[in-house]
């Protein structure tokens, strides 16, 4: 079996890109030509629309994210569809992550780690930090057993981020002792990976610098306003160690009434993955 | 509209008791009568089950509180499971309090919101606080609209919580840092509230203090270690303030052949109601 981080390698190096798609459906987005297909069934253009973009991005980028909050905000259809969406993205040999950014402890984190990689069978989890190591135990337990992942927050890309990951803990941010708790708990396999915002190139470059093993996980590429050169500094000097997410920009550069949707959502990929070449 | 505070406090002052009922429901532990009864389909031994429960504990507790991540392990048919579960706690006038810790950003959390207060109808939900104000605004936002709340991680009650909650930050522990946050968020509202182990009593009575306007929801009561005394710290002088949830103590003190699971769970529930009288 291999394991996560050459998984993750190969892929990207098979595609030459470090793009990460997200997959972020909102309704109001979606091609007009789905949602009237499904008429009252909403859940059923999400699907489609989500199982097309896998389609058009597959030959193109290595790694897909679909963010659990809006196929649960569909209800219990919603979380059958990101089943699917999961289960297709598989079979076109996409790596997935599933963006939920759980966190909890003993038995309830390895009811969350079964959901995630039993029910839903991602390759990695996003999980967030707050609850310390025992929040982290029962998920990398349950991906280790058949060389799957974990993304822990370290640096979020939001504005207000800084409110809690910035306090001065004895004289290092709180992101960097949540960082330096992801060096431990990846010890050096590449299967625990830190996710820092593209909104923050300086940290990037420093926790780059400071995780030489750890993949990173970068959001807030694109729509968010992270540039290409800002990302840069989140790679190694081989190249590889970090994935770049963008998730509007790739899947809605269109608008609803556009009928080439689809062709607006391969060239955004190609564009995007020619901006991250690898 | 009543507002979030005043109908806890009047569900409260109803039953005379702060005990909430933590809804953990682990396959293995159910009464084999239900697993009998329901063959191969185990999601829906576990609805029965929560549903008996429910009918069982309303009439002596005021609040409920189900583990999200325990029926999201049962896949689609889980989460629809959750949603009668909730619907059968409302029906029943209980407070339902969906444990869930959720945290994200932006249209994200809006998205998460909406399953928990819209599709899962919940009156409360709990919340992760690592991402920052932006992660609670979209939650609060939708709370507000029809007097819902929610609850805050502050001071965990796991045996790790204290590798990042207890670290210093420029003089006071990271988890008074996101005390004082959510003493702002909740800006003497009562909606937002601050989940607070029983397993820190000294930090419990500490917050307390701190917060008089916050209401605490207290977990680590009972089976994880928190004794009744400890948890007295959380209460505010007029007998209000606290929520102190019990799951495993009050919802599984049977052996799974115990054909009278259903009277030992309303033995628990009658005796850990009269440890927490108001």
């Amino acid at each position: 079996m291999s394991s996560f981080s050459d998984r993750l390698a190969a892929a990207i190096r098979a595609k030459r890109t470090a793009l990460c798609v997200g997959l972020d459906p909102r309704l109001p987005l979606l091609p007009a030509e789905l949602v009237t297909q499904h008429g009252p069934d909403a859940v059923a253009a999400v699907e489609e629309f989500c199982l097309r973009v896998l389609d058009i991005i597959a030959p193109i980028a290595p790694i897909v994210k679909p963010q659990s909050a809006f196929f649960e905000a569909l209800g219990p259809a919603g979380f059958l569809a990101l089943r699917h969406v999961l289960r297709r993205a598989k079979d076109l040999n996409l790596i997935t992550i599933l963006d939920a950014k759980r966190g909890d402890i003993a038995s309830t984190a390895a009811a969350y780690a079964e959901a995630a990689f039993d029910v839903l069978d991602a390759d990695a989890l996003t999980v967030n930090p707050y609850l310390g190591r025992d929040a982290i135990e029962p998920f990398l337990t349950r991906a280790r057993i058949d060389g799957r992942g974990l993304f822990v927050l370290v640096r979020t890309s939001n504005p207000g981020a800084g409110l809690f990951q910035d306090l001065n803990c004895d004289g290092l941010p709180l992101y960097r002792r949540v960082a330096q708790a992801v060096n431990d708990w990846n010890a050096g396999r590449g299967d625990v990976g830190a996710v820092v915002g593209a909104t923050h190139p300086a940290e990037l470059g420093e926790l780059r610098a400071a995780l030489p093993d750890v993949w990173l996980l970068i959001p807030g590429y694109g729509a968010q306003g992270g540039s290409a050169a800002d990302v840069r500094r989140g790679f190694r000097a081989d190249g590889l160690g970090a994935i770049v997410n963008s998730s509007r920009g790739v899947t809605f550069p269109f608008r609803p009434d556009d009928a080439k949707w689809e062709s607006a959502i391969e060239s955004a990929a190609r564009s995007a993955a020619n901006e991250l070449i690898c």
